[in-house]
């Protein structure tokens, strides 16, 4: 239990005119309990109250650990498989007094839940995802120092990988090494199931497929990321096997052109968007910006796509400890697509970039 | 694009006296579709009328496999990051003319964006993951090879897992070699991160960890399953490091009896409450029913959970083609956790077992 992101939350809420929030299994509730249940068909989520009070529903089967996650002084109402939830939470409504409040409801409650809410209370739901992404928006010295190792450790995978791969393996063949090399380097885990995208599939910016096999003259673009102490890492590169066309060079330069321009117009003050717009500006003066169909980056932390977005006019204005990506990219469909993508956190006014591993163009 | 179940669903909405369905990423629009994009801030899904018709909302980085998957007639409205899905959902709305309809929602729709959208459509919005669901419960003969075949894989999974646990290992390395084995067998992934809980942790039924070092005079309880083909298979058996103890021998036969008895018991035109039931009587019988805290099995297909749920009180009268989990357990907290569980298919009345591993009592 996170006591101090707790009484912060309940501030934020009184400031919005919110009576209480709803955070259902997501990084949200991980960042406020160190709690990480699965999110599935049985409900169960924190409720947090302006005043600072709180309780939890939870599922008869998770009880034991969601007691050890939040202490034995917290509130728990449990609900058993035959039963169903809404009993637990009527009761809650009542002890805490919830009718009639202004209720946000955050990240990993599922509309079919919600629907099922607002027939037990009687209260005005809002979007509550906001309310503590902020919260999580900035991070502490300890939280970026989780970054930067998550970041040492995936750019050590992707030098690994530079070695191992080569025509004649399959995309999966890579997947499962970069899972074993995180592994293998200290991290937790994965922070997202990787994009292994060769040859044409690299068009689709978030490819999942993993059949394919590498061949010559493929392009090979690698997203991937890992787990470090809760925090994540998410860091592409595009590789070439053999020597790359005419095209692919000038795409190739322009992505990181864009990327540098981007990265170094990074500072405390400037607005989100702006960003976005250094970026796209540069594939423009290329003409390729109708082939940059998402945004230039994403805030990261607990989760991997948190506050803020880097996207064309968000007014957002960039703070000392934000954390996010930065990441042009050019998707040509049915040909290929190109995307460099490193984290940076805002440090002393400007952007400290953590992926170290070279931006040049590499041939396998 | 299945077109057969689309127009099936609008037979249902047909019955139900409703106007159309919103299906988010979830096994609904994999059997639907065959689409499987990823569950995340970004808002997709497939709307299905009662008249048959059907459109999807697309952010635009999906467009390429989404267009791919749901051939070129389909009518897709895409949305682009700088401008949100709300523009796109709104002229869908006006195209189909949503307004004043009974609308279901069903499974992987976040409540954040249930929350726009009923600001953005005015009409009546119900629960809908169950109209989706029971379509999916009666399996046709394809299916049914196909979860016969992911539980052969699991099958033989688990025969090399007995050979391979030992003390000294991780839980974590036990869960990295069913993955090894999953693939190697054929499987095309886990159909769930699976839950390998030795010593005490084996009491918390859904435990997540993966740090405990395999001990001697240990209880291993494996949870695991397998996609082949887009189905799942799920099984539980529970090993012992070394000589077990009397209490832990006890527990195990009456955790067996159980298995067998609720197996035994399923049959066409029977309660799938009063299947709970009979594997609940004879863990009562034992004195230990207080310990069995979960619902005796969920339905499986392309999820993992789906329906009919073995669970008391359930009225759902069981029908040739359904498939489920039979899997009581005894989870005494602190101590230690025992579970069996099979996957049965309805055939000619009667379950057929599509777990063949041995339940005796197997001593590592």
């Amino acid at each position: 239990m996170k006591l101090e992101r707790i009484l912060k939350l309940a501030d934020s809420l009184k400031k919005e005119n919110i009576g209480a929030v709803l955070v259902g299994p997501s990084p949200d509730l991980e960042y406020l309990t160190g709690l990480t249940p699965s999110h599935d068909e049985r409900f169960k989520g924190l409720f947090v109250l302006s005043d600072g009070s709180f309780f939890y529903i939870s599922p008869s089967l998770y009880l034991e650990e969601t007691q050890r996650g939040l202490g034995q002084d917290a509130k728990i109402y449990v609900w058993y498989d035959d039963e169903g939830f809404l009993g637990a939470l009527k009761q809650a409504r009542d002890d805490f007094k919830l009718e009639g409040l202004r209720i946000a409801v955050s990240d990993g409650i599922s509309a079919v839940h919600l629907l099922d809410i607002q027939e037990a209370i009687d209260g005005e739901f809002v979007k509550g995802n906001i309310i503590v992404g902020e919260l999580r928006m900035i991070k502490d010295a300890e939280e970026v120092d989780n970054l930067r190792k998550a970041s040492e450790i995936i750019d050590e995978v992707v030098k690994d990988l530079y070695e191992f791969i080569r025509p004649g393996i399959r995309e999966r063949d890579i997947k499962r090494k970069i899972e074993e090399l995180c592994l293998e380097k200290g991290a937790s885990g994965l922070s997202f199931d990787p994009i292994v995208a060769s040859g044409p599939n690299s068009s689709m910016p978030h490819y999942n497929g993993d059949s394919r096999v590498i061949q010559e003259r493929d392009i090979v673009l690698l997203d991937l990321g890992c787990k470090y102490k809760g925090y994540c890492s998410d860091t592409t590169r595009t590789f070439f096997i053999g020597e790359p066309s005419e095209k692919e060079k000038e795409v190739y330069a322009a992505v990181l052109e864009a990327n540098l321009a981007a990265e170094a117009y990074v500072k405390e003050g400037v607005a989100c968007g702006e960003v976005d717009k250094v970026a796209r500006d540069v594939l423009k003066k290329a003409g390729l910006d109708k082939y940059f169909i998402t945004r230039t980056g994403h805030g990261i932390g607990v989760n991997i796509h948190e506050y803020p977005n880097i996207v064309a006019n968000n007014k957002q204005i960039i703070k000392n400890g934000m954390a996010f990506s930065i990441e042009p990219s050019v998707c040509i469909p049915g040909e290929f697509g190109i995307r460099i993508e490193d984290i940076v956190v805002v440090n002393e006014g400007k952007a400290e970039v953590l992926n170290k591993f070279t931006k040049e163009m590499l041939v396998i």
